[in-house]
């Protein structure tokens, strides 16, 4: 899987650029095989595998800083793995370059790459590099988990809690201010444009793997996502005044030009955790929420009836739109 | 990772295409979470793990076989796994489909990787799949290998073996023919297009790993292979008459417009193994070889002299141009 092809500028864009990202791990070979072999350290992990894609045009703009597009391969892989109940362990990154990237965009996307892994204490086994006219990159992420503990997304229980990390539609609204549709002053502008551009993945999955029922990572939408969870075997009763929104989100809301909070609840790339779990840990949950000073609500409860319902508070427009999932 | 994205028949082509790929096996949710588990039954075993890209317009044509682009993403990876002393265990695959692509397409490339899958004991432990304009294809593969193995690409003795699997070229020549560079008659244009299209991995490497000092598969062609594993310290000495060609390949060459030894020890995509090991061992790896019906070769030896050299019997064109990599 060498990230190389054939070509010297490319064993020179994989030394100068991507060799400081195996940090020396046995099993890399500093990148001279065309494989590497994953190690444990301990025997009662077994481990986690995600993968994912982002394109131009699709998940990113060609022109968007490069510092964002190593942000988001990494969050859109580690949000699931730590969905998955996992910790990051290592990764292999496939690049399709256009010809045009040069030293400081590659400058720029590396020390993000390694940025992240440091925070989060994973290596690159290696990967492989191409040319293609659009920037497209797969990654594929390893993480560890205790070989008894088994996150599955829709294993679910009536009455069970439904929780939420952090806040939704932060990155929507971003990407909505990007496009001008949302007008707004420099200050909210920029905090929000920084969610759409560095989305980061909620670290509580692992910590809480042991005390819940199911977990998933929003990375289509809050009702779309949960709605997966339901698996068409049960419904869930959403209280909307427990929807989390940062105060920031709420004066957009305001706004008369603003966002229906109904869009945010359908916005996709929030990366924060849907978790299922029983009642009797909620309390488990937040304790342990609260040491890692991660923000978490207790939005709703599963019930029998089959599709998403609102409690008797909702007053967003068009509702009714939900319906299509009952 | 799950291989759908917000998109009703991306969940179609999941479960009609590539969920019979999975092999109902544990870890794999059925493809319904958003990543996998990975299970190895026996504690003695590390992961090998290689990573490949194919691309449309590069690596093969919009209007080939699918079942031959399936056949290719497969023996890239499988190629490099065995070249690490591995057995193939598992995969995850990254597919950006033209919108374009149909029934008939995807059904004849799942049933190829089905086909092969089932060969060589392996199973589809998720993925993702994407819109673009061109057909691309990632994928990683997992394969396994007892612990205490450790094949490197480069740790090579003065006087060892230089010991080559299969034939070198065949791929090659039926890329020529498709491109109409060669001209010849239907039965070895058929065996050689096939060679092109359905190239297959050299299944050795696992069964002599604890014998050789160091293992790598061509993919870019004997001479640039040969020359990453001497890594500037040693030289090779090769036996040209050798090198192992099939009577079809021969009868190539010695046509007047035929295609000349020197470019098939540069060609790509043979997947033959590289195996540089003791003298002393030469026996055992040529008798495992010949148990599994490989055809192996000893075509040269490891000397002080870096570069790569050739015995008096040299009579190529153009021989000297591999004066370069002295």
């Amino acid at each position: 899987m060498k990230l190389i092809k054939n070509n010297l500028s490319e064993k020179f864009i994989i030394n100068k650029y991507f060799k400081k990202l195996n940090f020396k791990r046995i099993g890399t070979f500093d990148f001279e095989n065309d494989g590497a072999y994953l190690y444990f350290k301990n025997k009662n992990y077994k481990i986690s595998i995600t993968t994912d894609t982002i394109l131009e045009d699709v998940d990113f703009f060609s022109n968007d800083d490069p510092k964002s597009i190593a942000q988001k391969i990494t969050t859109v892989n580690l949000s699931d793995t730590f969905a998955m109940g996992a910790i990051p362990h290592s990764y292999v990154i496939n690049l399709l370059l256009p010809y045009n990237i040069n030293d400081k965009w590659l400058t720029k996307f590396s020390h993000q790459l390694k940025k992240i892994q440091l925070k989060y204490g994973f290596y690159l086994l290696g990967g492989d590099l191409s040319h293609s006219n659009k920037l497209i990159i797969s990654s594929t992420f390893f993480g560890y988990i205790n070989k008894n503990v088994e996150i599955l997304q829709n294993k679910i229980n009536l009455n069970d809690d439904i929780l939420l990390t952090g806040n939704i539609g932060e990155s929507r609204i971003g990407l909505d201010i990007l496009n001008k549709k949302i007008l707004i002053n420099a200050k909210l502008k920029k905090y929000f444009i920084n969610k759409y551009l560095f989305p980061l993945p909620c670290e509580l999955g692992p910590k809480v793997s042991k005390y819940i029922s199911s977990m998933k990572d929003i990375s289509d939408g809050l009702i779309g996502d949960l709605n997966d969870m339901l698996n068409d075997k049960f419904g869930a009763l959403i209280n909307i005044n427990e929807i989390p929104l940062s105060t920031k989100a709420k004066k957009i809301i305001n706004l008369e030009n603003g966002i229906k909070l109904e869009k945010l609840l359908n916005a996709g790339d929030d990366y924060e955790l849907i978790i299922i779990s029983n009642q009797k840990n909620r309390n488990k949950i937040f304790n342990i929420a609260k040491k890692n000073k991660i923000k978490i609500s207790c939005i709703g409860k599963v019930i029998r009836k089959k599709g998403i319902h609102f409690d008797s508070y909702v007053d967003i427009n068009n509702s009714k739109k939900f319906d299509h999932f009952s």
